[in-house]
């Protein structure tokens, strides 16, 4: 059901937490944003289920530390797709036949906007407090000018408090720095399968914290369901998967939007999901990230914070950033929004290790504040741009006869590429995926979302026009090349 | 020697690494910048060297795992010092009755410079790489900086590499990564005492990394030496009995200039600690985040990236960052230089969770390429406004008839308050502070820099005239109405 050792290792140094040795490939194969795919089955350990699985990592790096050596390995195993794109990135001028990327999920389409907005001159400012030691939860003002922010875009009931707001440099610390404070050693969070792949790794590298699967499929078994269909009963079945196995759950992960589904759960999903964990005292995430990226208009989508009442605040936590919704995962700027004070000191406690700077603190509360902008300018016409490439991406699949997710939310479609392959496996599938990388265009493939149905894609359409037309071109000659 | 559980804790999720719950009481007491001094002793725990260490906690935070108890309640023992004064800062116009801060190591001295700089139109520059994920290394244009920069200022023999540079968010992260990729859980760095006391916290939280102290001494030897004096045998005597207690010490940790003594060591003493060093096989971690505030024209520091030969490279690692020689703790901008590739890319691997913002990554590059503005206008002013501080603060002290060390780098002196104790005990020196505090005047005392000696205690003067001599006056009155 999901991936966990047959034995537990009592000795934590050499330990890889949930990582069997054949778990580790699974590890190796998470989607890493900014490390484009990763290859599948790169250094794929051979030891299997007996022994010491750090063993394989000791002939080299003989100056890390056994943890080091998986560290760095997760690092070396993500550069194939990566070193290839940045060895020969596209280049309208300088190199039009390098890779095209539409792995890495980024929102290039409104760089111009963005770049007016934090040209202007309140974004420079620059005052003591800015140039000393912060307090480490973020500064008063941006936690409020982010509770005011998400009050009126979540449409929460009552004003979201600044005391509840910790500031952090991107949502990949709130990942490590939540797995730390709520899990022991060990210890797992229930995730959907598929799923955004780096999550793996955040929780993992620091926090020594795995997952537990909740393995989705894309079959349609009645006439209110769809692909890839959350339950509370499937939840109920991993859980206790989990705990036959001796594994010990302490929350659930939800990413709504869902990437790289582009779902959104309905309010009466999310109250079931929160019931649900609230029967088992779970905590759950919610990664709300894609939040202001719905751009089909017909969608509503309800932030959990807009719920009249929570089953279990003290367990529920909210993760938000302006790496999607803005454009700008090179701010690094991610917020955590949560009840529990515990939590929030906790998550402070850690904050000295991911802090961010008392100016760019300052260029973040600017732009939160700045509605008229938002409002006006910055949020029409990236939903405009955002559904045009949607809409651009997806007649070229239906032209293609392929099929796909038809969403309205995130930067990517779920494409089903299934009958591209000689056989339903996930060699099959990565193959696939480097012939569409030798020609010169990257995507993600399933298995980095742990997709248990070896043939399924996700294509970033948040891209230029001109990128993504070369880039749809590049996938049909790979596909018009090689048809079952 | 140093603080050591007397049986190993098998399970690391109950386990404090190298904190029994007397150690605890050590550890609540690092000297945290940013938060100010410690008060001693808070929640001291009771319980002695039996059963389980994090009972203690267990009654409050069930929401919190063993090890999250463990972090929000190193948040929590740091508050005394740090409400205190944040709820009753002193500022000129509206609170002249408010604590002064000489307990917080940051220069405050150079505000105008810095703003005058940092607004400079130069400074605003968004491109789409800045905005977008980043090598997670630090892009590559501020890395060639950083390797030029130390190039120039730490007079290495041969130009530095930039890819031996790996840029995070300031130097707690490069604590806290390089003791998770270098050390396995529960092993040890030497450090010698008294040391800037956050290291234990970076380390430790993340890394369940601990420290094996070489604990110094005030007496002075013989003609060639000096007070808190580090020598070889010191080292050896250390690790020797580190080892007699079962611990693996990994490593050594060096502060140059040092904190909160304000020596350098010399050329001599360093080759000499590196050959220590390189005879165990230990990776020395030098800490040069004061290397441009040597503000006596007399001496001379030596980066060790100076040195013809280091006896060991692949085990020599080298950190500096902008929060004091650029007087911007608020930045959050470290760096670590390696020529050790595994441990640069195992660093990398952590980085996703230490990053920095494009916009400062361009900043900081644009700051440090500006030779012209670093050497005549804002080094020559700082160092002159350094010295001037220090001369006055010194002055003072002697005045007052108060021992202290008269050194010639850093932010703050090394005060001998041992006359001032009723009795030479941890209890009495924070009493004094207590009463340092109540008059409104917050200090480090010498128990957060582990010094071993009771009565120690560090005083911060890069600070402003005005407040600096305010805040002395409070020193002096508390020191004047109590005499031994």
């Amino acid at each position: 059901m999901f991936p966990l050792p047959q034995k537990e290792c009592r000795e934590p140094a050499t330990c890889l937490g949930s990582a069997s040795p054949q778990d580790m490939g699974r590890y190796c194969r998470g989607d890493v944003e900014g490390e484009c795919s990763r290859r599948a089955e790169l250094k794929r350990p051979e030891l299997c289920g007996v022994g010491d699985p750090i063993a394989m990592f000791s002939s080299a790096s003989s100056c890390l530390s056994s943890r080091g050596r998986v560290i760095k390995w997760f690092w070396d195993s993500a550069e194939e797709g990566y070193r290839t794109y940045h060895r020969d990135e596209y280049d309208e001028d300088k190199n039009p036949n390098g890779v095209i990327n539409l792995g890495t999920s980024e929102n290039k389409l409104c760089f111009d906007l963005l770049s007016r907005r934090l040209t202007q001159s309140d974004m420079l400012r620059v005052e003591p407090p800015l140039l000393q030691y912060p307090d480490w939860r973020g500064h008063l003002f941006l936690r409020e000018e982010v509770a005011k922010f998400l009050s009126y875009y979540c449409k929460s009931p009552l004003p979201l408090k600044a005391e509840n707001v910790v500031v952090l440099n991107g949502c990949a610390s709130i990942f490590s720095a939540l797995a730390t404070v709520l899990c022991e050693v060990g210890e797992a969070f229930l995730i959907p399968t598929p799923y955004y792949g780096a999550i793996t790794q955040h929780i993992y590298l620091y926090g020594n914290v795995r997952l537990a699967y909740v393995y989705l499929d894309s079959e349609v078994t009645g006439q209110d369901t769809r692909p890839f269909q959350l339950t509370v009963e499937k939840l109920e079945t991993a859980l206790q998967g989990a705990k036959s196995e001796g594994v010990k759950v302490k929350g659930l992960i939800l990413i709504n939007p869902q990437n790289p589904l582009g779902d959104i759960y309905s309010p009466g999903e999310l109250q079931e999901f929160l019931g649900f964990a609230k029967r088992h005292s779970l905590h759950v995430i919610l990664d709300e990230i894609y939040m202001l990226s719905v751009f089909q208009e017909s969608l509503e989508f309800r932030s959990v914070l807009s719920l009249e009442r929570l089953p279990d605040p003290q367990r529920t936590h909210v993760l938000w950033g302006m790496s999607k919704d803005f454009g700008m995962s090179g701010l690094r700027f991610g917020t955590l929004y949560t009840e529990n004070q515990d939590v929030a000191t906790a998550v402070a406690s850690l904050c000295r290790y991911h802090g961010l700077s008392g100016l760019v603190q300052y260029q973040v509360s600017k732009l939160l504040q700045d509605r008229d902008w938002i409002n006006r300018v910055y949020l029409p016409e990236n939903l405009a741009r955002l559904k045009a490439a949607h809409t651009y991406v997806s007649e070229e699949l239906r032209a293609l006869g392929v099929p796909f997710l038809n969403r309205g939310a995130g930067f990517f479609i779920w494409v089903d590429l299934r009958k591209y392959l000689r056989k339903a496996t996930f060699e099959e599938e990565t193959l696939l995926w480097r012939r569409f990388l030798d020609n010169k265009v990257l995507l993600s493939f399933g298995k980095a979302f742990e997709c248990k149905e070896p043939g399924w894609f996700r294509v970033v359409f948040s891209d230029r026009p001109q990128r993504l037309r070369l880039g749809m071109q590049r996938v049909r000659q790979v596909l018009e090349s090689n048809p079952k």
